[in-house]
C-alpha cells in the first residue's frame, strides 16, 4: 500500500532526476499505487524492470502509461515542462544482438530525460571495421554509453578512439565463468582506456541518468 | 629499454588525455627511458603509482619532474599549451583520513590535466553535517569526486543532494570483508542513487581523467 | 516424521527464545507433525520461511496457526504466560518498498516475543530528510533494526545519529553485483558506525530475536 | 595535518561513543596531530590497530597515552565524567589462545566505556568443559562477546545456553581456507542460534561499542 | 545410447565399491540402458541423485529397483555374495530435519555396500543434550557420518567426544551468506577437532563410501 | 530486428571461422531474421546454445537447417566450397556420459568446419585402462580436445600421454563445490601437464573452432 | 602467559590425539610456557606451523623438544606409554617436490601418534609409470594420504586403484589460480573417486590425525 | 634430496616437451641437484620461475645454465638434437611494457623448444593503430602468444584479425580488482572471438609449450 511508500517528490529539484520506481521486487499492485501517486503530482513517471505480464496488468489500470518490450520500462506521458538544456547527443552503443535490451533501457530513460539520443548496435570488437565505419558519429557525441557483455571490451576500444565521456554498461550476457556478467564488469573496471565511467551489470537506467547528468547544461 | 615501449603519441589529440605512464610493474630505469622520450617529444607527463623510493632514483635523473609523496604521482613541466577550455571546477571529497592518499590522486591528475580542482577532506557518512556544512561548494561543481573505503556510502549520500554527475572512487581501506576495497565498490555499484559513476578500487588517476573529460568544452 | 524431529523443548527457558521451525526446507506434512508436537507442548509457535501454498496445506489442518504473507511466517495462538519484562519499544526501519518483506518478518518475530514495536518503512539514504522527520521515535527506541538491500547504507546512517544498539539486516533486494544481498553485508559489516550488529542476509527472524534479547529486563 | 581531519566531537553526545581514531592507514604524525586536538577538546581518546613500532613514536610524544600491547590500542586518560549507568558486566569468551588478541581489543574498548568486563579465554569447541565450568558467569552476563578463529562455531554454542544478548567476533586466525577469516564469519552469520549479532572479522572494537550499547542503561 | 558408456566393470574389485551411476545429468532412458548393462553382469547396482518423476520412469521399466525418495537414490537387488566382512557399526547423525535427505543417502548407501548403520537425526549444537544423551552410540560406532547444514558446527563438536574417524558432509541447507552449503563447508574444512574427514556439499554418497572403506576388515 | 543485426560476412575470410550466431539469448523469431540474412550470402551457418523449443520454431520457418538435439546447435547446408585443407584427424574424448552434450557441440563444430573427427567418450580416470585402450587413436590425432566436468583431470592425463596440442573444455556437471565448472576450470588451468589449451566452462563451439585453427594447412 | 592458556588435557583419553598446540599466531615465549605446562604433565607433545626462527628461540629454553624443518614441526620426547594398537601401515604420497613440507608433516604426525608410515614423494600425474610402480605398497596400506598442490588429481588416481580409506591434502603450491591451493581443494572435494576425505589446504597435519584415527584398533 | 625427486625422463619422447623444473617452491640447493641429474642424462634443460638471487645461487655452482632476468628463467646448454620440424614462425605480442616479463617468458620458452619467434611489445588495445602497423607479421605467423594484464582485450581484437590460433596469458598486472589478474583470464575465456585458447595467469611457460606443440610438424 501507498501507506508503506514514502515519496520523495522534491529529489527532481535537488538533484535533476525524479524518484524513479524500481519494479522489480514490486507487486502490480503496488506499483499502481506508487504510479497513480506520483501522477496525481503531475511528475514525469518512469518504472524500471518490469516484466510484460505485470506490465499488462499496469498499463490496464493506468492506460496512459506506454510499456517498452525489450527495455522493460514503463514511461509516463511527456510532462509539460520544456526539454532541458543540453549540450549535445547521446551515443548508444552496444557490442552483441543480444546485449539489446539493456542497450534500449538506456536510450530510453536518457530520452525520457530529454536528451536527443544515437543508436549503434551490434558493433563488437570480433569486427572493428563495424565499429570504425561510424567516425563521425562517434566525434560529435557529448557521451557515449557503450554496452557490453561476454569479455566486455568494447568501451575500452571506444575510450582509445574519443574524448568525450564513455561510460561502461556490462551485461549479464554469457555463460560458464561469464554468467552474470562479472567478466564483463571487471573488464571496464580494468580498462587500460583512463577514465572510463563504469555501472552496476544491467544497470542501462542508471547509464542513462548519468548520461543526462553529463550532458546537462548548468 | 624504450625499444620494448611503442608509446602512442597520438592519444593526446585523439582523447584529450595524454599516454600516461603506469609505474607500478616498471624499474626506475624503465620509467626513465620512457618518460625521457615523451619530454622529447614536448608533450605533457604523468607517473602514477610510484613509491619514494623509485621516484627519488628517478628525479635524481630527470630533475625536472615534481614527486608528490602522498599521491605517489610523478608530474613534468606544464607544457606551453594554454589551458584547456574548461566548464567550471571539479569538487573532490574524501569519507574518512585515511582515504587522502587516493583523493590526492585524483585532484593532483584533474590539476595536471588543466582544471581548477577543490577539495574537502574527512567528511564521511557517520558525521554527516560536516558534509553539509559545503552546500555551496556542492551546488557550484561541475563534476564531484567521492573517495571512500569501508562501506563506500558517501558517494550515494552526495549523490543524492546534487543534479552534476558524481564519481565514486573506493579505496582498499578497511580490514577484515573491507580489506581489498571489494565492499566499498559494491556500495558503490549499488548505490540507490541513480547515475553514480564507479571506477575501480584506488584508481584516483581513473577518476581524475574522467572529471577532466566531463569538465571539458567542445 | 516426528520419530525424525527431537525437539528442544527447555530452549525457550534457556535461551528466552522456543524452538522454532524453520519452513524453507521442509514439506507442509513434516511441519504439521512438528508443529502439533509443539502445540501439545502449550509453548509459542513460529514457523519461518513458509510460502503461501505450503502455508494454506497447513493452516488446513491446523486452523489455529495465523499466516503472514508478505514476511511469510506461521504463527500459533498467544500463549497463556503474560508479556515479557521489557525495556521498551523496538523500532523497524527499512530502506525502500521493496525491503518490506523481510522488515515484516523482524516486526512480527519481535511481536510475537512479546515487545512493542514501531515501523518507519520506504526511508533510504537517496532521500534522507524522509527519515530525519522521525526524530523523536528514533531517541526513544531501545533498539532498532535497519533492514536495506543494494548497496545497505542506511544502517550506517542510523548508526551515527542514535545511542541505543543498531541491528543491520542486508536484503537480497538488487541485481547485477547487488543480486543475492552480498553488497548490503559488506556494507554494514564495514560500516563506519561503530557497533552496529549485523545478521545473516534476509534473516528478519534473527534480527527480530536479537532485539528481542536486546529489550528484555533481566 | 589537521588541516585534513575534519573531527566530529558532538558524536559522544549523539551516539554513547566518541569519535575514535582508526589507527592502521595513517602515520605517527597523523594520530599526535589528532589526538592532540581531541585531547584539547578533553573528550575521552581511543585509537586502534596501531603496531608497536608506530605507537613508540606516538607514545614519545603524547606521554598521557597508554599502549595495550596484544590489543594494539592506544587509550587516553579516563576522562573527568563518571561512570556511565550501566546494567551489568560484560563477558569476554575467546575459542584460542591464538585469539586473544582481538578479545582483549574488545574487553579493553568495553572498558574504556565505562563497562564492568570479565573474560574466559581459550575455551574452544573442541574441550566443551571447559566452558561449561564457568555457567554462573554465564549466566550473569548482561551481554556476552564470544571471539572465534578457524569455524567460528562457539558463539553458537554459547547462544544455545544463554538468553543475554551473543556478540560473535570472527578472527582472520587461521589457514587455507581458513585464512582472512571467511570461514569463521559464515559460521557466525549462519548460526543455527537464533539472534546472535556478528561483527567485521577481527573487529574486536566493533563488539566492544556494541556490548557497550546494549549494557548502557537508558 | 550404451554405445556411449563405457563402463568399469572391474572396479568393485579393485576399490572395493562399485561403479555407480551418477543420475542428476542423465535421462531416464540413458539410465535404464546403463543399469541394464550392469545388472546382466549381475554386480551391485546404485544410481544417485535420482528425481522422483524419473525415477518412477525408470521403474516402470526395471520393476527390479527400489526407490528412496528422501534420499533421492535407486538400489538394485541385494547381491548373492556374503556380506563383507566389516568391523563395526556405522553411526549417521544430522543437525537438522532439513537435513535428513543427505543423511539418509549416505545411510543408504553404507547399508547397500553390506555395513551395519545406525542413525540420530535433528541434534544440532543449538540444543547439544539432545547428542549427549547418545554417549553410547557415539562410543560404539567404527565410523561416524555427521550431516549439518548452516554453519555445519556439529562435527566439530562430534570430533571433540569421540576417537574412531569422523566425516563431515557439508548440506546446502540454509540462505542468503550460507546458500549453497560453502558456510558448512568451510566449517568443516577449519575445524579445530583434528583430523576431521570433509566430502563436497550435499555428498551424502560420497561419506557413505568412505565410511564403508573405513569399515572394512581387510 | 536486422535493422538491429550488424553481421561480419568477411570474418569468415579473416578468421577462417564465419560470423556464429550466439542462439541463447535470443527469440526464434531475432534468430530467424539473422540466419535468413546469412543463407542470403550463401555463407556457412551455425546458430549455438538453442533449446529444443526454439529450434523447432526456427526449423518450422527455416527447414534447411538441421537441429543436433545432445549438442543444442543448429547446422545449415554444407556450403559449395569444398572441405578446407587439413592436417588430420581431430580427436574429442570426454569423461563420463553426463559430459556428452558439450563434447557432442566440439564435434559438430570441429566437423562443420571441414574436419574429421573421431569420438571417445565416458572415459574418465577413475577407470583409466578405459583411455588406454585407444592408444592409437591417441597417437594419430593432429589435435585433442578433452571434455569433463567435476574435477576436471582428464585432459591432464591425456596431456601427458601425447604430444600432439590438448585442449580442456570444463562443464558445469557436478553439484556443490562442482556446481557450475568453476573446479573443473581450475583443475585444467593449473594442469601439472604443460601447454593444455582451455577454453570457458562448457564451450564446446570455442574448442571445436580451436581445434579447427590448429588443424587448417595454411 | 599460562593464565591464558587452558588446557584439555583429557582430549587424548577422549580423542585418541592429545591436545596440539597451534603455533602460527603464537609467540615463541607463549608456546615456551604452554608446552612446558603439557611437558609437566607427560602427556605427548607436538607444536604445529612453527618457523625456523621461532623454533630456535624455543629449543633454547626447552631443549627437550625436536624441530622437524621441512614439516615446520616440534615434536617432545616419545612417551613413556607402548605403541597403540594399529591395524598397519600408512602410506604417504606426493604429487611434487613442492609439496613435500606438506607430506612431511602428515607423515611425522602419524608416526608421532603411534603408526608405521611409508612414503612415495614427486609421483604426480603427468607420469604416472612413477606410482604404478609401487603396486605392492599401494596395495598393502591401511590408509593413504595423497598431497597434491596445482589440480590436485593425484588422490582421484590413486582412489581409482586402491580399497583402504584415501585422504586427500590439498597444497598451496601453485600460482595464479592455483595461488593459495583452491584448485587442488576443489579438484579433491569434486573428485569421481567416491569415498576421498578431504582436509584443509596445506592440513598435513589433520590428515596424519585422520589416518592414525583410521588405523586404529578398537 | 634427490631422493625426493623422481624425474619422469621418457616424458620428452611421449609428449615432446622435457621435464620442465618448476622453481618457485624449491630451494637452490633442490634445484642444482635435480639439474645435475637431468644434466647428466644429456636432456635439454628449463627451470621457471626462478628469482635473481636463488638464480645467482645456482648458476654459482651450474655455470653451464643461462639465466634470463626479466622471464626468471633458468636454461641448459642447447642440446646436440637438430632443431625439430616445425611449420613456421610463433609471433608474442604483449599489451604494455609491464607484461614485457610474462612474454618473455613465453618467448624463451619457445625458442628453447626449438621454434622460430618474432616479438612486437606494448601495443595495448587503448591505441589499436601500434597493432594494426605489424600486418604481416600477423599474417605470416602459424600461432600467435598475446600477453595481457588489466582487462585482457587485446587477445580478442587479435582473433578477430588472424586465421592461425591464438593464445591468450592473463597477466597479474593491475590493482584493485585487477589484481592478481582474474580480470584479465576472465576477459579471455569470455572472448566474443571463438576458438581462443587460454593459459593460466601468468604462465608464459604453458604458452610457449602450447604454441610449439601447434608449430610442431608431425
Ligand atoms: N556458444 C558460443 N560461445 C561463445 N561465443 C559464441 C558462441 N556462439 C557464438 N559466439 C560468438 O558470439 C558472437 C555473437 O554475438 P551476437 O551478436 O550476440 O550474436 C560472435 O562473435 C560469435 O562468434
Ligand atoms: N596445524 C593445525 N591445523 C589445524 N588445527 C590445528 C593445528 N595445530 C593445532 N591444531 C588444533 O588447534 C587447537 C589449538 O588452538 P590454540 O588454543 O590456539 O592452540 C587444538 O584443538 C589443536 O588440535
Ligand atoms: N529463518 C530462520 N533463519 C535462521 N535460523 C532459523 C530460521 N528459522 C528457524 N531457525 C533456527 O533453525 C533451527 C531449526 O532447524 P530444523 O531442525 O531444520 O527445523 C532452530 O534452531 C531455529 O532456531
Ligand atoms: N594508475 C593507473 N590506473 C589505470 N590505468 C593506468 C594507470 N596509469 C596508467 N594507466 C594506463 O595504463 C596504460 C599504460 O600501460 P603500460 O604500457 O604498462 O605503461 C596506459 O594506457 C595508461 O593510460
Ligand atoms: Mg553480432
Ligand atoms: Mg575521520
Ligand atoms: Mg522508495
Ligand atoms: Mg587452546
Ligand atoms: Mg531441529
Ligand atoms: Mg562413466
Ligand atoms: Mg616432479
Ligand atoms: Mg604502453
Amino acid at each position: 500500500t501507498v501507506r508503506d511508500a514514502c515519496l520523495d517528490h522534491q529529489r527532481l529539484l535537488r538533484t535533476g532526476i525524479p524518484e524513479v520506481i524500481y519494479g522489480e521486487a514490486k507487486s502490480a499492485e503496488q506499483i499502481v499505487t506508487i504510479a497513480r501517486a506520483m501522477l496525481d503530482k503531475k511528475g514525469p513517471l518512469l518504472v524500471t524492470r518490469v516484466d510484460s505480464h505485470k506490465a499488462m496488468l499496469i498499463v490496464e489500470q493506468l492506460p496512459q502509461l506506454t510499456y517498452h518490450h525489450q527495455a522493460r520500462l514503463l514511461t509516463g506521458p511527456r510532462t509539460a515542462s520544456g526539454p532541458p538544456d543540453v549540450r549535445g547527443t547521446i551515443l548508444v552503443i552496444c557490442a552483441g544482438t543480444s546485449d539489446i535490451a539493456i542497450a534500449e533501457e538506456a536510450r530510453l530513460t536518457a530520452e525520457h530525460l530529454g536528451n536527443p539520443v544515437q543508436a549503434i548496435y551490434d558493433a563488437g570488437v570480433a569486427g572493428l571495421h563495424r565499429l570504425l565505419a561510424h567516425q563521425e558519429k562517434l566525434r560529435d557525441a557529448s557521451a557515449i554509453i557503450v554496452v557490453a557483455g561476454m569479455e566486455g571490451a568494447l568501451p575500452s576500444v571506444v575510450g582509445g578512439l574519443v574524448s568525450c565521456p564513455v561510460i561502461g554498461v556490462p551485461t549479464s550476457v554469457g555463460y560458464g565463468t561469464g554468467a552474470g556478467g562479472f567478466a564483463a564488469l571487471l573488464g571496464m573496471l580494468n580498462s587500460c582506456a583512463p577514465g572510463l565511467a563504469v555501472v552496476n551489470i544491467d544497470n542501462g537506467f542508471g547509464a542513462g541518468c548519468l548520461a543526462a547528468a553529463i550532458n546537462r547544461n548548468r
